[in-house]
């Protein structure tokens, strides 16, 4: 399959609508860099122009144009959160042992995992120092909250590596705190910040939260019937850190007790070739078919959500995210 | 020397006026970890059980003690810094590649690198989300700046290791950011909380800073001068790091080029054996008495800071912690 990866700065994608403020929100995230000491600068400006795709700040900012328009509050939140996850990104890194991403060198493959972990934790404290400056408490609470989620996500995958008792409720809720959080931070808060009733908020967070899961399945299925040269990223890299994502869940649901001794030893072993079997595999099973609808229903049902709002282009142009994810899925069906 | 260990829970120390307040801190940081995810809890529990001498609740409740008496705010002014703190052991036992703190096995001894990145990255968000209950802005902004700096001061460390041209000021200026920034929150914080003028808090935000500029360089003579068996812990470890502390940047001042050569290679090789000697060497050039002096002297100006508080037993203990750190400074003082 050819499925060009998800990015703001994808001219596929339909963020044209707010290319002026995702140019102002870049800006900023490179600006943000000197309000730390000389001696750290260096560090943070590298890691914000190397990581990243800017999809937080797109949703933040699409869901204030279709609530009213965007101002500087938003601006500052789309920085907040992709600060935060620019932090998460460089954690990850360290953990993944990761040398390249998006095709340059990381934190930890320049300057080593001791200057990575601190380097991580100074973004984090600086996006949470630049969320107090929003009066309103509950915004600042939903970014500390978002950001903790993100973490504990992470902490619950790495503690059920190749643990073949996780359920799908257990998986699902996992992607909902490392990947969705953060998403339904930014659709909730870009409509709080135009003083949104509640209920738009609450609608708005729905679509947030189901957009970022349906985009990590999308992500976990790519990671099995993707091909490398297409994706631009190494594969297949799930599997060997035993990370257990939906298809494979579907597959081991499926699976005779011979079938999952023998899908546990190619797990086990994590060797280049047992994984590409394993995908292969659960790909052959239909294992893969069953989280591409699983998660197209998780899109139509954020669709849904939009409907709160009137029309605009922006509210456009979170539907036609949706549509893309939708098409980006469908080429997970086909057979590499 | 025998110098007992600073902590709050140090029967010497004068703390005894507030031990009721600190018990309550207590019971509220172990009641945090239930806050945690269920998979996470147990993680957090133990690290808030193992790590952290409680300096930071004990300054901002003396604070409160000391401007009209604690509160609940103080209670989770003391929780949320202290969590700060322990969030950053757990990371610095990660770059330290500490096995032990407390006669406990570390976080990163305990269960890898990957999970003590996360479980820091956790209690630091969630600590940030605690801040943000208080209604005042400037609470939550202060906390997370302070949060800042303990990153940045521990960045700029790591970066100039086995740096020869650190300077005196540059030294000065990254121990305030990463140990006397949560102290001086502690204390100015202490004060806000109970609605004191401006003056107040600034001051108190002196008292802060300076005591833990004066602690850290204790901490740094104790890692010279202090005996193993009797400080508990393993000493020398700056030295064999690469860290130019105080009287090690004094002792180079006074070096002839000759002599700066052989300290070079000294600290180089870090053996124990050479860590050892540059120690006897600081301490019988008069290096270590110099720092203590310098310490001492800023402990006179914290002292000086209190006095636009009115005559209190907690504005009195206050005073104590100033006189309690000169007498252990002074012990540094005798040869071993």
């Amino acid at each position: 399959m050819s499925a060009p990866v998800i990015s703001a700065s994808n001219p596929v994608f339909p963020f044209h609508l707010v290319r002026a403020d995702l140019e102002r929100v870049e800006a900023s995230i490179l600006e943000q860099a000197r309000a730390f000491d000389p001696g750290v600068e260096g560090y943070v400006s590298y890691v914000c122009k190397t990581s990243g795709k800017r999809i937080r700040p797109a949703l933040a900012v699409l869901s204030g144009g279709a609530t009213g328009g965007t101002h500087e509050g938003h601006t500052r939140l789309s920085v907040i959160l992709e600060l935060v996850h620019i932090a998460s990104l460089v954690h990850d890194d360290i953990m993944d042992g990761a040398d390249i991403r998006r095709a340059q060198p990381t934190a930890v493959a320049k300057w080593g995992s001791s200057l990575s972990v601190l380097l991580g934790d100074s973004l984090f404290a600086y996006a949470l120092e630049l969320a107090t400056e929003f009066d309103d408490t509950h915004v600042c609470r939903t970014i500390a909250r978002a950001s903790r989620d993100v973490c504990t996500g992470e902490i619950l995958q790495t503690q059920r590596r190749f643990d073949f008792n996780l359920s799908v409720t257990d998986y699902l809720k996992m992607i909902e705190m490392k990947t969705a959080a953060l998403f339904a931070a930014a659709s909730e808060l870009g409509a709080r910040l135009n003083h949104q009733p509640e209920s738009v908020q609450v609608a708005l967070r729905g679509y947030g939260l189901k957009l970022g899961t349906a985009y990590q399945i999308y992500d976990d299925c790519l990671d099995i019937v993707g091909d490398e040269k297409t994706v631009g990223k190494t594969l297949r890299t799930d599997l060997a850190r035993g990370k257990l994502t939906l298809p494979i869940l579907y597959l081991l649901e499926g699976a005779t007790e011979a079938q999952k001794q023998k899908l546990n030893r190619m797990l086990l072993k994590g060797e280049p070739m047992d994984t590409t079997i394993l995908a292969g595999i659960a790909d052959y099973e239909g294992a893969v078919e069953r989280a591409v609808k699983f998660a197209q229903n998780m899109l139509l049902e954020a669709r849904a959500d939009l409907g709160c709002l009137g029309a605009s282009p922006h509210k456009q142009a979170l539907e036609d995210i949706v549509g893309y994810l939708h098409n980006l899925l469908d080429q997970c069906r086909a057979i590499r």
